[in-house]
């Protein structure tokens, strides 16, 4: 920590400084700069430390030296995190693909759906039960007769299973059921809930927030880490800008940023991000092009009559259309798709 | 709900649109325009049939006329809502000012607030005992500790309380101390919380998300009038732009624009929104000036030494100085701040 | 500038940089952390170096200690500038209210807005005759004809004009006939633009980039400076966020920030921040209360028959109401509308 | 373009508008829904008619119907639009690699570049003479002596070149040197400087503008095409966004948006989106498998001497790297990079 004194700080500014440095048990270690003084703080510091000499007289700023977050950082932990589930690993050489709708209505649904996707490369299935909702009058979910669906068909068609958890109260519950946690956009910074998903030892997925910084959703990474729980996948969704022909916008430039300074898998999930299914293709090929270990596809069976996300949805040939796509982009990156195969093998 | 057609669409896609508007047991009223055929459906329409619509071959897009939230609106409850908290009125001409530190610290700490921000003009005390922290390494807030100290002070001063409670499984706990149960920006679509301080009759104060539209917080708010709870207070406090200068950007316009859609009182949190102390008396007295109903503001005896939040609280000082300046801009719009006589006389 | 190298640098990584920073003839200062050593680089340091030691292996960031404008800054020139206008000072003690049309329709639209304006107390008359368009379909306005028409409306009625320019190859032209060169938000990085206005010892009136920061924004201020012209006159009109409500969000804490960091006079426009007539009057408030020195609003005979921002414009009415809410609000911070009589004494 | 009215407007209100409109000379088609009179505008609407309606009493909003611009939209030219320039088509099934140095600086370092980034693969050659730069003291560009720099380097090495007019009493000097005119993203809505590129029959690439919405992007195309020039390159080089990892947001899903609403080529510009030369090979070849026509990257033979944009440039070895990822991205969405021997032969 860096602490820059105005050029108009007086001596007596610099020793109260200094003095509640080494009230904290820290160094002050001072440089006399052209115009600014500039006071070094050595030792182990903290949030709140920042906060205290910010305020005090003759201070201009506080430059945080070190990064925030620790167990997240590629620093700490040098080699990549491999995901299991199921057989499958993320975050390897291979590429995940999620695929499923985005709300479970019958079974009917998650059947056709499950076999599609399989039968398309897809390895994982996804389904939600608990459906986020911005209005309290859209489909909310079936809740555990949901969930139950989405397990059988996993079973029946030897996909691992995610499914969102939207609540500290519904962890047990969903865990019950699902292979991966998804924790939703809107509960990024839910650290309630992040705390009881860090407890448990499943694959949590944690979706970025719609309007938080690279830094913040690694600190969100950072709870769940801290709790005790190793098995994260971080999911680019798009964040909210300016920009309305898109419900969001994808970040794709987070796929590298989060490979250079963390060690957990990152996937893409460009159907949130596009909110248009036509516009699903391209950015899935972006982002593994990007260097992406996943993807998370919203496929239903029929797109206009889904209870939920219907416009953003894949149908069953389109999605098999982008997997005969995909295949040649992850080979192009010395990567390839995984396969039910290679599952089996693992 | 109105349907536009492409320039090249075919009539066969028309009767595909009119025939799927008809199937939902609504009515599809067809104009030709120039360019677009225009389709006006009519009767009760929902949300997942925009995203039905949309899909069908030849369909360009689907507007919306009606608003999505109704008990929120002013058009459904024409009359400015009062939210009655402990002899205080939130949404009438008098001015709230809710006061106090951003973490509640000690018993010291609160009852010397308590005292100063009282003693200042403030009506409400205002303290957190759980802390939504960006990092798990910050100061996460005393609990029910904390909770019992800030019910001891209101006690001991006459001010109703608020405090933030972070997790549907919180609810009852903190409703048990608090008169306010405040909802934090962060969880502002946690829509499990959303719907469980519903339930309560207590008053909610619902803090804008960081990234939320004023539609969407109006949504937020209509989870917990549809759970029958009709004491909201709105929060204005800052949303996320591109400036870093300040921690968040005030929207000032979200007052006078909250006043005119929806029947419920709005104040602002300076605090939040500026990040920094001195910010803070400029943009409270500009959220009165422009129509709030009171203002949430963080007091510290000691903002160098507070555990969360120290760079953006006010101490004594500059508390009272805001508040004598207050004044002459509440009596400038015809309103005046809510007093403790006024209070008693309620 | 502090040149932060990584934990892993190495001896040889510490040479080359301060090496580096000796060779542009600066001097390096070497402060061991715990877990990363910092060079502080002493001397007059530039833009470029920044970037040449970021590249430099071993080094983690690069800090920026001294803000990069100077002239502009509070630190270099203590006392507020105040720019007179035509017997107008503006940033003084006075609010001063620019108010008229968009764009400059009439001889008769110009004289009966700038007779209205007068008698309801504003004192600068505002008219666009070049207008930047998003579309090129839309009404460009009546150019030269339009700055006659403007300045001599300002000569019957005893008003200063405002005007904008939008080429550098407009600037003479227009200073022709305005008293005040206005710098329009698409033009704020306009670089040749302000090195034009810069030329001139015209007032200019510097609108807010769309997307500027505050630094950004002084920057562009710096270039006026830079070329000789003191008369600058800030003007926040409104930053793109995600919120569609409005057309823009007005940072009305951009407001005391300004006043804090520089000695420029600031302005608001909430007309353009708003887009909407109706939000005007409140955001008009919240500016003067937050300390703004000033208004530029747009006022339209008829706002439903304006060739340009018609559904931003009070008419003659609200506009005589707004005046008259203004005053209280000014004199509640200590201020008082500029007048024609303090005007004519000035 | 369709009038809403609201819930509780009034027969008279109705007459108002369909008299309004028609006194336009278009037609009003009314339809009664259940909580909306809606009324549809049928002729050549214009963009002040919405702004007049939406101002009259009863009037709850005004829909546009029909996008802004025509020129450059699918609709109007469903075939693409190729560009030529020296023997190179930008457009087509070839993808085109535009490198060199932000600035120029020398003949020696643009020759090196041209040297490497032409035996490396790339086909047109870019360098800055004129420099918009965010602050005045920071390097400004060579002007005229830059420009014969670049365009003898490129009749060196057989390249076409391309360089930023920033003004348009630039535009004439500029047109004289470079193969591409390039308006950069600060000039995007420089309305004055679009109509004189739109004069010369120059190819222009114009790069999206900060916080331009991809609607804006096209008007503002539509401006240059407008003027008579079709042959227009987009460039989408970041937009403005909360994140500061990266000095913008690349928003790569306006590469597959562009294609599908518009007949004009786009191309990526990753090193201006990312600010940081590691992430340029990860969003080039996001860029290129999400559909883009071609690159503008910038390269530099000792980026950290460069005296613009080092830490954004990557140097000869980095370029070739990328080069050889490129090759098979490309061939895996089915194109191929543009090369010199397609281009003799063309």
């Amino acid at each position: 920590m860096i602490v820059v004194m105005k050029p108009s700080s007086r001596p007596e500014d610099i020793s109260r400084v200094t003095k509640r440095i080494e009230d904290f048990g820290l160094k002050a270690h001072i440089s006399q700069g052209v115009d600014h003084t500039v006071i070094g703080v050595l030792g182990k510091v903290f949030s709140e430390l920042r906060d205290a000499l910010e305020l005090l007289p003759g201070v201009e700023q506080v430059l945080l030296v070190s990064k925030p977050y620790k167990l997240a950082s590629r620093e700490f932990h040098p080699l990549d995190t491999l995901v299991e589930v199921g057989g499958v690993a993320i975050g390897g050489n291979e590429i995940v693909v999620m695929a499923g709708p985005c709300a479970i209505e019958s079974e009917e649904q998650v059947h056709a759906t499950a076999k599609a996707v399989k039968e398309a490369g897809a390895t994982v299935l996804r389904g939600g039960a608990f459906k986020p909702r911005t209005s309290p009058y859209d489909f909310r979910g079936l809740g555990e007769v949901g969930l139950k669906i989405l397990a059988e068909a996993g079973k029946e068609y030897g996909m691992p299973v995610i499914t969102e958890v939207m609540s500290p109260d519904q962890v047990e519950l969903v865990a019950k059921y699902a292979d991966i946690l998804q924790v939703g956009a809107r509960n990024m910074q839910n650290f309630v809930l992040l705390d009881e998903v860090g407890k448990t030892k499943k694959p949590v997925l944690l979706k970025r927030g719609l309007s938080s910084t690279i830094q913040e959703w690694l600190l969100a990474a950072e709870y769940i880490l801290n709790a005790g729980n190793e098995n994260i996948i971080i999911c680019e969704r798009g964040i909210r800008t300016f920009e309305n022909y898109t419900r969001n916008t994808m970040d794709v430039s987070s796929i590298p940023i989060i490979e250079k300074v963390s060690h957990l898998p990152i996937i893409a999930d460009p159907s949130h991000a596009a909110g248009k299914w036509y516009l699903v293709p391209a950015l899935a090929l972006a982002a593994v092009a990007a260097g992406a270990d996943g993807l998370l596809i919203e496929v239903h069976p029929q797109p206009d009559l889904a209870l939920a996300d219907g416009p953003q949805s894949l149908n069953f040939d389109t999605f098999r259309l982008l997997m005969s796509q995909l295949e040649p982009v992850a080979a192009a990156v010395s990567r390839k798709l995984a396969s039910h195969d290679t599952r089996n093998k693992a």
